[in-house]
């Protein structure tokens, strides 16, 4: 059992090693003819300089970080933060730079057809999901063995977390910064582009076409892997947390039965997650090589194929994971039936599972909801809004239905693997099964996020076959990759928002042993009373400071939206200008005169300069309020994580929902319902989707990361706010 | 101090008096020709004919409810509970009949000048305010001094909880029926009436006008008369039943020091609320006398008179209190300061105060939000809806930051009053006075729903002198008075909603102490672990069944306000098909052909019909599901309490403040900025506007009754809750 670390370095370095395969595997396919390669170019440019630029703000930041942690916590803590930050940015940086080339050679194949455009496209994406997967998995684990095994440093655990709370920091910089780009972009090509110039989306006259394009990637690439790399990373981390703040675990004191070493107590706790971790890495890796579209062309083959990947991924997962409950901690001590564990992270995956095809049904245009936003339509833009507002709001009854299912099951799980024991009888049981059911949900992130940057790759070479003007064939054939993308990327959305809440529960619940121990240290509490069942922290909804804490927890999920829209506003306010500024100043552009392009570099630069500018506040939020919160009252934190939690879940599924389902509304009356493009019901379709925009890629992917940087920020500096 | 239950019942009977003499002073007016009295008789008819029908529905719910209660509670609790159902009915059907009567007796003194008119539409008000605050202060005296004095029943103050509930349930069923048809039929004769017919506002011509001028009556008079209805008992009942059960109070018991007659002991507790009751009613009623109007025309004037009313009845509450609290409770020995509590009910009335300007601000065009959005219009509806959603959202961290300083001030001054003394130590008194502090806001509810009642007067004043086709001059005088109507409305909605939180939050903690009391009696804990801090509550955040209770109670508000947006769209629907299916059917009707009318009737049997059968499922919700999950864990049932006032709070004063500043941004347009009437930007404003009108005349209103139902349900269950 004390090999599982090293198993799952391992893996991660075999995914590693899988993502550089597929990158050499991307590189020699054929980029196309000049025109492509400079588009392609121009794409690449654009990206690299908004992470640059994005890198070099940010980097300030987790410098300002890293040194109140060596302050407050420990030179280590601000170590393994930055270590968890930087890797974070590599692995979307090494994603990015594949996806923006993969684009032009997806487009270059679907000259010859899906089935050859469909493998360059998912092994462009591949080497994002293995880059995201190993770098994350990869790198807590080499933290994991230095700090606790290597150093044994009696603080190791916190050490941990710090890596949690770097990875956490970039992701939600990313997604804010990112999410802002992307919909800056796309709203001002948009709607100078397509409404008031009345050209083409994609047309290669529009100077913001490029950006959008760029936008694409660092939002939905760049953006989304940084997400999931702290998803992923945070639950590994919150069960080792747990158990290792529950427990009280020290790496540094002696080893023992009781003790961290003992292979019978508390060791197996902190196994099992890296276990399921190390399983999942696995599987995904095999799942990868399922994604085969042969000879075929028929839509439903390759879908088949893009899914394959994830079945086999998942299938391996499930039976990997009860297996290894059964015989490799079946004789652990600290357990009574450990198949309860399979029973968590089994019932999460299925859970995350169900999210996402709940996500489906209220956002794809097979079903009734999107149907129906479809039919208001034909009244205007108004009841267009409405009930793309309505639609959202019942699918958070329906997530929130399932999630608590899930804890339900999870919660459950951990009881029955704990059984009588002394764990199982505190309650402690439970809670560790609900923290292993968010790793069942993202085990297979390597696969998952693959067939996730794919879309984007696709919807990449769709823009430059137009930009380039190749036959419209060539467009057909990554429209249809395209379309396969979106919904495939339900399942992951699913995976992340579900595991987003069960992670927040776990790492909540560590943030209480987290102070006890702290307060314990300091003095403030004996070892006695704590085993009597008091504690430091006073999470009693029926006392005002408490009571306080949820108020404004339920609150900053509104004020974090409501920032995000804003910025995104502003953002496209700005490219918009720009945009109406080349259409009039440069000759001939609009008429699409020979030899005459448009600024496209400038457009970049401008969304890039907003964007980084608007993500601050918003950003900062997410750090600075439990910080200040925490310092005055470490129980009116508590209430205020816990309302933030509940209301920001509800209204992240409200925000991409409701984002979604406008979006795919206005795809099916361009599809020809309701009078199809051009009429007053597509007119009235796309206000819905303009202001589903912000809400389905800004401020409600950006939610589900403030939840956890709130808490994964309250769980490093628990000390501090104890003793100082 | 014995008098005063006898003194606060008399001086609701002194309102109810006042209620009387404003009646025959309004109905001696002249209402006009015979074409207006036509009009308002056909207003009064629909609104009357709503009315039934709507409590024929809810005395259905009525009986089953009150059914439930005998069988589970008491008998004498499904008593008090019909009393109150039945007191709050009838203030809103008097009321109403009042309204009705005094728009066009307004319209005809419009022919003389706004001084004339004023009093008229302020006393119509008048009699709706006297009659919610006299029935409501009345009837709930009336069961206290039966239940606890006369009867002196073991479950005395469980019944006087009953008596709030039954106010709560027509509440619910009237903002939420009241709010789908006004609605339904603003739309309907919006949309088909000015966009699609060409002809404007309150055109005789259009059939559902009528029905629109029913829809102010029964959304705005009758649903908010009802409103504030419960919303004053149950500031009234908050303290008392918190005192109750917290000091588990039996006026069964004998008399005594610590008993329940001792004036030294908790007899001062359940005294001071309805202390400042009485001064509150005694206040409004000279208030109401100082709303003259003199002889100037000018609007400021104007205003300063409506307004002298409300700043007079708070100026003698706020020295009122502060006198009572010295003098009469001084030398209580249950207090330490008294005038601790003074700070607690000024405090409340201070914050009160400035929620309603902190919704003025983003609500009125007077202020950088709504001139935000309509710069916005310029940009077309997407961008204008998203600029009015982010500008609610905003507004919801603004007014969480004055509810908690609000929270914070009360329950410091009610820590004050208590200080050093048994009730000090335990926490008990902070939560006493933020109890009294909702008292604060709602004292003066006589005269501030007088004035919040004269708006829809003034605005049905408009619309008859529109349909009679009097005199430009008089429709000029009317709009004059609606306008003022909407400034004086923000600080009645900032008490609504301000109180509502207090209000729920005071009752959630009295359910607390009501389990403990159930639970006792039951046998199920001894008194001796009650006293040792033991509880058979349990509401620690970090247990899964609190937590996931917070997460279904997030939920709800969501699901709430879907239903009810959608009721409205679906209502809305019909109607914009009756009023088509006229214009295309009657022949000469759009034409104005002399002779031909429309059918009005059928416009508000189709508003009436649809609004109160869409009114049952989400009314049913508020009552069902508490009780469901009561029956099934009360620890989950705290947290999904908590979780829907922190959620439904923020989502109340989004909803409430984005469809406000939509309004008037649509209003400050047509006043002549960004183009005026009829240009694009008026047409993007215009549906801002629409996608505001479920938000702040159905979801975000009836948001405030759903949290006190939901609690107050779960008080009067909660010892069946135990017992099952």
């Amino acid at each position: 059992m004390e090999l599982i670390p090293y198993l799952a370095l391992g893996s991660a370095l075999a995914g590693l090693a899988l993502a550089a395969f597929f990158y050499t595997n991307v590189k020699k396919a054929s980029p196309g003819n000049d025109r492509m390669v400079y588009l392609m170019e121009e794409i690449q440019k654009g990206a690299k300089a908004f992470l640059k630029q994005e890198y070099t703000w940010v980097s300030g930041f987790v410098v300002v970080m890293a040194i109140l942690i060596a302050v407050l916590i420990s030179g280590y803590g601000a170590f393994t933060y930055v270590i968890g930050a930087i890797l974070s940015g590599l692995a979307g940086y090494v994603g990015m730079t594949v996806a923006t080339m993969a684009n032009a050679r997806t487009t270059e194949a679907a000259k010859d057809g899906p089935s050859k455009a469909l493998p360059i496209a998912f092994r462009g994406g591949a080497v994002m999901g293995f880059s995201v997967a190993g770098f994350a998995l990869g790198g807590l684990m080499l933290v994991y063995l230095l700090m606790v095994d290597v150093f044994a440093l009696a603080d190791g655990f916190e050490v941990v977390t710090s890596y949690g709370l770097g990875a956490s920091s970039i992701a939600l910089f990313s997604r804010v910064g990112g999410g802002i780009f992307t919909k800056a972009a796309d709203v001002g090509a948009d709607l100078v582009g397509k409404v008031e110039a009345g050209i083409p989306e994609d047309d290669p006259r529009n100077p913001a076409t490029i950006a959008d394009n760029v936008g694409d990637n660092v939002g939905d690439v760049a953006g989304m892997g940084a997400d999931l790399f702290e998803s992923y990373a945070g639950s590994v981390i919150a069960p080792i947390a747990l158990t290792a703040f529950a427990l009280q675990l020290d790496p540094s004191a002696s080893s023992g039965e009781d003790g961290y070493i003992g292979t019978g107590g508390a060791f197996s706790l902190l196994m099992f997650p890296m276990f399921v971790a190390f399983i999942g890495m696995v599987s995904s890796i095999v799942g990868s090589f399922f994604v085969r579209s042969g000879s075929s062309t028929d839509s439903r083959a390759l879908s088949r194929a893009l899914h394959m990947g994830t079945n086999i991924a998942m299938g391996l997962t499930i039976v990997g994971t009860v297996a290894g409950a059964y015989w490799l901690f079946g004789d652990a001590e600290v357990f009574d039936q450990p198949a309860g564990l399979a029973i968590s992270v089994v019932g999460g995956l299925i859970v995350g599972w169900a999210l996402g095809k709940s996500a489906e049904y209220y956002t794809s245009d097979h079903f009734k909801p999107v149907k129906q936003i479809a039919e208001q339509s034909e009244t205007g833009p108004a009841t267009t809004v409405l009930k793309g507002i309505s639609i959202g709001m019942v699918s958070v009854a329906a997530s929130v239905a399932l999630l608590v299912i899930g804890i339900g099951v999870a919660y459950w799980g951990g009881d029955l693997a704990f059984g009588d024991t002394a764990l199982g009888a505190n309650g402690f049981g439970g809670i560790y099964g609900v923290a292993v059911a968010a790793i069942g949900m993202l085990a297979t992130t390597g696969v998952v996020v693959s067939v996730d940057a794919y879309g984007p790759i696709a919807d990449n070479a769709g823009g430059i076959a137009e930009m380039a003007e190749l036959d419209p064939s060539v467009r057909e054939v990554t429209d249809a990759l395209d379309a396969l993308g979106n919904t495939t990327a339900a399942v992951a959305k699913g995976f992340a928002v579900g595991s987003a809440a069960l992670t927040a529960l776990a790492l909540f619940k560590s943030f209480e042993f987290a102070l006890n121990k702290a307060a314990e240290s300091d003095g403030q509490i004996s070892r006695a009373q704590l085993d009597a069942g008091e504690t430091i922290l006073n999470l009693n909804i029926g006392d005002i400071e408490v009571f306080v804490g949820l108020f404004l927890g339920a609150m900053l999920p509104f004020l974090f939206a409501a920032l995000t829209i804003d910025a995104v506003g502003r953002a496209a306010y700005q490219m918009i200008e720009e945009v109406r500024r080349q259409f009039r100043e440069i000759d001939g552009l609009r008429e699409g005169r020979e030899g005459v392009n448009p600024d496209s570099a400038r457009c970049v630069a401008i969304s890039t300069n907003a964007s980084l500018k608007e993500m601050i506040i918003p950003g900062a939020l997410a750090v600075i309020v439990p910080m200040v919160i925490g310092f005055v009252s470490i129980d009116a934190l508590g209430g205020f994580l816990a309302g933030s939690l509940v209301t920001g879940f509800a209204l992240a599924i409200f925000m991409a929902n409701a984002g979604g389902a406008w979006d795919n509304a206005k795809k099916y009356i361009e599809g020809g319902a309701h009078g199809g493009k051009g009429s007053d019901p597509h007119k009235a379709a796309v206000v819905g989707d303009t202001v589903g925009d912000p809400f389905k890629d800004t401020s409600g992917p950006a939610m589900n990361i403030l939840l956890k940087v709130m808490t994964i920020v309250s769980l490093v500096f628990a000390s501090a706010f104890v003793s100082l």
